[in-house]
């Protein structure tokens, strides 16, 4: 047996869940373009979608968002573990640890699509109870009207959001929903293959997410479009940058060899909606101006903008700090998590690779 | 690529910590019988050499052994938590909530053995206390001068426990402590690729243990011990058993084609201890008549006694309650699951295995 480490190229599973295709930035939703999804459908919808397997009709999609807004409850023992819970805490804990509290009957094995909603449901209402409490603000209940997005807003701001903060910010929440066998996906299908409860394997999957490896938050984008302030100084900011030898963030990806589909997603709505928010349009312009002068300092070697590009811009234009990143898209991949959690259970077999071992034997070679 | 469920065969990372070898029965710990360990060391000198690789010096075990009973100590916010989750919340549960909770900076990346030591010490508090709690009865706090198998006895009873009990259970719980690359240490290891804390993949791995198909639980062989009751009616009992193609349980396991090393150091333990108590006694004379009863109805098909045999004959002699099986081998298990965790800091690599999309695609070929 040849040695693996990280079983990059192996098959863990087959899914109908999605398509990761980084050869041809190709992101597949169950048939669906991602990208398209991520510009014309809701939160609710898509979720419907990894859940089921198909969008919703109207009625089916009616029934769904009430059942969605009537799982936005928290149990009072979850209230008082927020309140509990020291206040250095990281919020990712928080999350692993409320997620984990919420262990009752409702969410023994076998995993249904009830469940997961119920969970999906709850998880922005842990994290924006959580982060007003981190603050000393009073909490704010959610709002039925709402749908999952806005309400999500709402909750952690007391304020109606804008409408184009909305639309970005569910575009990115759907672009992170799912991205195929990632470590946190990973490790919600080995706790779910011992037939343990899907809270287990979602308060794992949070707990991978936790690691700086896995990837997803925006912050160094951040850094750097703050540190460029205004689309006036784009260009000679990177230009600067690069004849320094310095690094561009939010270009290049480990997956996607050509343009991530996500980032697409991202650059047409921001850009459709630049002309509301100035975060957008420097986005928009940052962009440009970088594409051009990578191309004038490396040629040849084609970088491209990444989803963390744009997700940076849409955490600035909403003003989420830099704490509430990760838990924000824990929020849309517990979607994916619990799609493949499902999937999981249908497969019905225990995650149990082989090692090998590179120790000492015993000295005695018969054990007594 | 071809399709593979389970990665079983598939080599998940190389280790020093254990050769398990399931055709020659041999159940190695760093270049020693597991076997040995068991009947001749104690929980925290296995501890030692399952972290640092090598057994401790006297000197060394006493500032090891001094550090673990300092580390006794449960966070006053999780003392809270254990008092204020539901009743009925199962005591996995519970132990999987606890341990996120203790998320503290003292935990944060990369894993230590001071870090290993911490929570190994304070998982029989928590699974003592959370018992009490449940049973209304008043909180035992550790006892300094009992080791770490006594000590848990002592704080589920308040009853200082008898030396046979004690050397069974301990017996026990080293044979529990590592066992390659199971589901509940892969997990734990996926999680802990990220670079999350020790904290999170421990979290996940009591996730994955909580599962049934994880195994270790021996209620079904107690169920069985229970219902022969005692020794004169074991042969009986078992040829009826047999007769009506019943089947006998804690016989045969998944990855051991042989002798289960660890059943038979139990079994050298038992049956040492055999006067001391029926229990052991009836373990013994069972597990003859049922071997022999096996031979004569079931020929040439070779039935090995597993180690959920005689754990289930030690869980019953110290009066364990099923309720504590799994919790207690996840007191032995804890040992392995942060040994795995330190190894795998060291390799720094995220586990990202590939999967394989089995859904439709678009029926648009190319993205807008």
């Amino acid at each position: 047996m040849a040695k693996v480490t990280g079983l990059e190229g192996v098959v863990a599973a087959e899914t109908d869940i999605s398509l990761v295709d980084g050869e041809n930035g190709h992101l597949i939703y169950r048939g669906f373009w991602a990208k398209e999804l991520a510009i014309t459908s809701t939160f609710e919808e898509v979720a419907y979608l990894l859940w089921y397997g198909q969008l919703p009709n109207t009625a089916e999609l009616e029934a769904f968002k009430g059942q969605w807004v009537a799982d936005r409850c928290l149990p009072e023992h979850v209230l008082s573990l927020l309140k509990l819970l020291p206040r250095e805490t990281p919020l990712m804990s928080v999350l692993q640890t409320a997620v984990s509290a919420m262990s009752e009957s409702q969410y023994s094995w076998p995993p249904s699509v009830e469940q997961a909603l119920k969970i999906t449901a709850v998880l922005p209402i842990i994290v924006a109870y959580r982060y007003r409490l981190e603050n000393g603000l009073p909490l704010i209940e959610p709002l039925n009207q709402l749908d999952h997005a806005a309400n999500y807003l709402y909750m952690l701001t007391g304020v109606i959001p804008e409408a184009a903060h909305v639309k970005a910010l569910t575009a990115y929440l759907i672009l992170g929903m799912e991205h195929g066998m990632n470590a946190s996906t990973f490790a919600g299908r080995v706790v779910s293959s011992t037939q343990s409860d899907l809270i287990s394997a979602l308060t794992a999957a949070i707990g991978a997410m936790k690691g700086p490896l896995h990837g997803g938050a925006p912050t160094e984008v951040i850094a750097m479009l703050d540190a460029i302030g205004n689309k006036e100084q784009a260009e000679d900011w990177i230009r600067s940058t690069l004849e320094q030898g310095g690094r561009l963030m939010g270009f290049g990806h480990r997956v996607y060899k050509t343009v991530d589909p996500r980032a697409e997603a991202l650059r047409q709505v921001t850009a459709r909606l630049s002309s509301e928010d100035p975060w957008f349009e420097l986005a928009i312009h940052v962009e440009a101006a970088a594409i051009k002068l990578l191309d004038e300092y490396k040629p040849g070697r084609r970088l491209y903008t990444n989803v963390e590009f744009f997700a940076a811009a849409i955490m600035r234009a909403i003003g989420l700090p830099s704490a509430l990143f990760t838990p924000t898209f824990s929020i849309a991949r517990v979607v994916g998590w619990s799609a493949h959690v499902l999937e999981q259970a249908a497969i019905n077999r225990i995650f149990r690779p082989q090692s090998v071992y590179t120790g000492p034997m015993p000295t005695e070679q018969v054990s007594k």
